[in-house]
């Protein structure tokens, strides 16, 4: 699969080699992402990232490690519609953070990425302040080929940038695949962009996202388009009120933003901040995170468990072929699932 | 856990040891369904209900006979807030359909229920002029502890009814755990219920629902809730146009109708028309069909490997264990998972 982004994150096959057999001291990783280390912390998600089944030993002692210091921080899932802006958004919002002494973490899922582990190039170029920044960490979405593993790469990132001390972690999703569903599993407060305009300009966002959403953002509400923007703000605000409230109590707000002058973000932040006292206030903050991690303790069983299955011998062959007689309706699905069962279990 | 609706599902003991140990003939079955014989429906539904062992490979074989002959059907969900009249609204639609000379049947999916295999008590007593009418065949939900097997047996009666010649499938969801996702897994087209008013009268129905159907009806239009109503509409047409477009490009509209008297049902079924000419024209009608057999096939393997995980001895110990170790942040989920898998494999 190619790419969905235009950046190169092809890498050197001979560079590649040499990273698999680096050998990671755990105790020095732990100690360095504890005081705040930038370089440990880089080389603590290389190995989380590592295919290397020597590796995968460390990774996990270190993430247990690490677990204790993690948590303090606010978790914001960023999506939105092709061309919102996405990039120029979290430059703005992440500059005006880091002026109020915040720490962020600027993290992706893209479960169509392939090799980018570590590359200089990926998302840094598209946000020329923070990558620069002392205060900011970009690490562009961890290769994978499937998104489950791509997902748990970067829920583990997460652990270890918090445990770093960043308070402030942003993980945008590139809307491929189930990438949304993904990230609103491991986020406190999900952050929906929207052009101005409203209706046709959502053919690129996935039904269901809609409903996910915390907080709606028109953004790119510059210059002539304020007025569009504004109309589009209204209609959202009587849309959102259409649905059904949300377990927490929350009302979704609707707000306007501009990434290119910056406009916006002040109200943005207050909004993140009145949801942080909400849901800290009613405890649906302690209680989504216990929530989502029982879910991806459920998802890792189904997901091993699947692996398992299919890995016995004949069994992708047998699954194709009674796939395709349910299809066809020679068989009913469950009667097709015992038989693979049966299978599975001789 | 206790049926939610007021219904009383008990069923003599003795009865229903009885009824474990009849024994069914499935050829005499097949035609007998095949012929449209009301009884022999019933009877097969009560077969693959049936939890006894022995049952099971009978029950498995009427459905590959007849699967065959399935197919040929409108199969349509129907949820709605509490409240919002769905029975009425099943019993004047249903009847206008049997006027119109098409053969329905009524089944609902209540995971709630514990007891209720061919109790003639249940819905039909809500339904007076179709629990008598020749052509339409009422069913309660079969009763189980967990939604996968209501879900199944209620899959499967479903082709059972397409084969004894039954044109419209009509599906009733409670409401209650994920039923609504269930039956949004099995029906060709889902329609909302919603009362007049909109927002405060939301609070019964989950998020995620509203960008599930495909017709959005008002129902309850009655007197003087005709203005309300069509205001209600209004809004969410507009709402829905706020939504992202669906896959197979309909349109969701919103319609009023009046369950009690009998207003909207003719301008609803030209839209189950449309909708059926619609996604039969552009292939999404068999695709989708297509689509929800692979997904009952995965979800049947998922729930089967689980089970088989579940049941080794020390298995559920183990997982409780781990599963407030997550919670605690003790260990991350995936970690937890591997461990879990490793005493699986053992």
């Amino acid at each position: 699969m190619e790419s969905k982004t235009p950046r190169d994150r092809s890498i050197n096959p001979k560079l590649k080699n040499l990273r698999r057999n680096i050998t990671f001291d755990v105790d020095q990783l732990y100690t360095g992402i504890l005081n705040g280390d930038i370089v440990h912390l880089s080389k603590a998600i290389t190995l989380i990232e590592s295919t290397n089944p020597k590796h995968k030993k460390s990774a996990r002692l270190l993430i247990d490690k690490c677990l204790p210091h993690a948590g303090d921080s606010i978790r914001i899932g960023i999506t939105g519609t092709p061309g919102v802006g996405k990039s120029t958004f979290i430059e703005s919002y992440g500059s005006f953070l880091i002026e109020q002494g915040t720490k962020i973490a600027v993290l992706t899922i893209d479960p169509s990425s392939q090799i980018s582990k570590g590359s200089i190039l990926g998302d840094k170029t598209r946000m020329d302040k923070l990558s620069i920044a002392e205060m900011a960490f970009i690490r562009p979405s961890p290769a994978g080929d499937s998104l489950g593993g791509v997902a748990r790469k970067t829920r583990e990132t997460i652990i270890l940038c918090e445990a770093a001390g960043f308070k402030r972690i942003l993980i945008e999703t590139v809307g491929v695949g189930q990438s949304e569903t993904a990230v609103h599993s491991m986020v406190d407060i999900f952050l929906l962009l929207l052009l101005p305009g409203g209706g046709d300009e959502l053919q690129g966002i996935k039904r269901g996202i809609m409903e996910m959403a915390d907080i709606v953002l028109v953004n790119k509400a510059d210059d002539d388009r304020i007025k569009l923007a504004k109309q589009t703000k209204r209609d959202y605000k009587n849309a959102m009120h259409l649905l059904p409230p949300k377990e927490n109590n929350w009302i979704v707000k609707v707000l306007t933003s501009s990434g290119l002058h910056g406009a916006g973000i002040n109200e943005l932040e207050a909004e993140v901040q009145d949801f942080h006292a909400h849901t800290k206030a009613n405890d649906s903050f302690a209680k989504n995170r216990a929530q989502q991690s029982s879910y991806w303790l459920e998802e890792s069983i189904n997901q091993q468990l699947l692996e398992t299955f299919t890995a016995k011998e004949g069994m992708e062959e047998l699954l194709n072929k009674l796939r395709a007689d349910v299809t066809e309706n020679k068989i009913s699905p469950f009667h097709a699932a015992e038989k693979l069962i049966q299978k599975f279990l001789n």
